[in-house]
């Protein structure tokens, strides 16, 4: 498989991952590049394009077998192997990413194993049957789970050293909720999640357009 | 004021105030495009381009006023409006968005200034000191306390209907976490935090590089 895939395909995956698996729920099992390419609003050339990174799914005039496809782009996207996680920092957004349906859940291979914080009284409590535990306990625990992925849901000041330590326990990707950016080594994947940006960049747009619009 | 603003360069409006933010708190009073770009890891020709964009901000030699600079572009992302905003679905991620400090701040303008939910369980609880009311009071409260701000944080199948009832009671802009695509006039501004499809963009980088280092 080549593996210069281009950023900008591997951020459309898991939106055609979530096309085909709404596909799949209705009992569709074949659709065309030009229906799919309706339903996502993008082009069928763009599908055709995108897909044929990873060897191409359809064959002429037949369509996609949306099962496959579903299978396929899970495993391109790592969902077939074990993808345990912990969460450091078990406030309420750590909480909710915890209890959160929509991606912990084992059919597509995410599982919370543990949570992570200082405040001895958070320290112990279950969130959707997963354990708060001491943050001093936690190299151990990556050691001896062989975590790889790690979601940080502290504050911004801490989040760099904390982010320091856990590359040199194992960690190879965090999924950051801190409104900060992350100087790690080009081995490691950061996923930000800048919730206040993104809410500003939605402000920037309202606002934009009430005044284009005089409506101010 | 240039309308024509392109959507990467409003991506990193809310950056540059980020970090202006930090400069604030550490007392720093001015700094050079230079200074501020290795910060910020970007180049310097970038950081004058996009600020010139809204009129520029700096004096030949002289470099960026922080504070000025940091009120300016809070402003261009509407900061300094009133940013009303309502929650709709109290489960945990909704109830973790209403305790978020990090926006939830007089500083920044938004305020989140009611929940709601159908479950019978969580209307008349409060989150934050915010109140959780019923959906069913939900176009009342839009309507007369004009609010143009609605975070989603509800199932999927739920999300395209009610968000289609909102655009008609006045919401203008939607942060939306319910893992669909809105379709909804193009008046209305959509954000949307698919916390998902992050995760296994992380999840495909991590096993890529694995797979690519032979550590498979």
């Amino acid at each position: 498989m080549d593996k210069n895939i281009s950023p900008a395909v591997i951020k459309r995956l898991p939106r055609y991952y979530r096309y085909l698996g709404a596909l799949k729920a209705k009992n569709i099992t074949r659709i065309s590049s030009k229906e799919l390419s309706e339903r996502m609003k993008v082009t069928a050339s763009q599908i055709r394009q995108d897909l044929n990174n990873f060897g191409g799914f359809g064959q002429q005039g037949y369509g996609y077998n949306v099962e496959n496809l579903y299978v396929e782009i899970g495993k391109i996207l790592g969902l077939d192997k074990s993808n345990q996680m912990i969460i450091v920092g078990a406030g309420n957004l750590g909480q909710a990413l915890a209890n959160y349906q929509d991606f912990n859940n084992n059919s597509i291979g995410f599982q919370v194993i543990a949570l992570f914080d200082v405040n001895p009284k958070l320290i112990g409590i279950t969130v959707h049957g997963v354990e708060v535990h001491d943050i001093d306990d936690m190299e151990e625990f990556i050691k001896n789970h062989e975590i790889k992925i790690a979601a940080l849901t502290l504050p911004q000041d801490q989040a760099p050293k904390i982010a320091k330590d856990l590359v040199s326990w194992g960690i190879k990707g965090f999924w950051n909720f801190a409104p900060v950016d992350l100087t790690l080594p080009d081995s490691v994947t950061v996923e930000n999640v800048h919730l206040a940006e993104s809410l500003m960049t939605l402000t920037y747009n309202i606002h934009s357009r009430e005044d284009s619009e005089g409506a101010e």
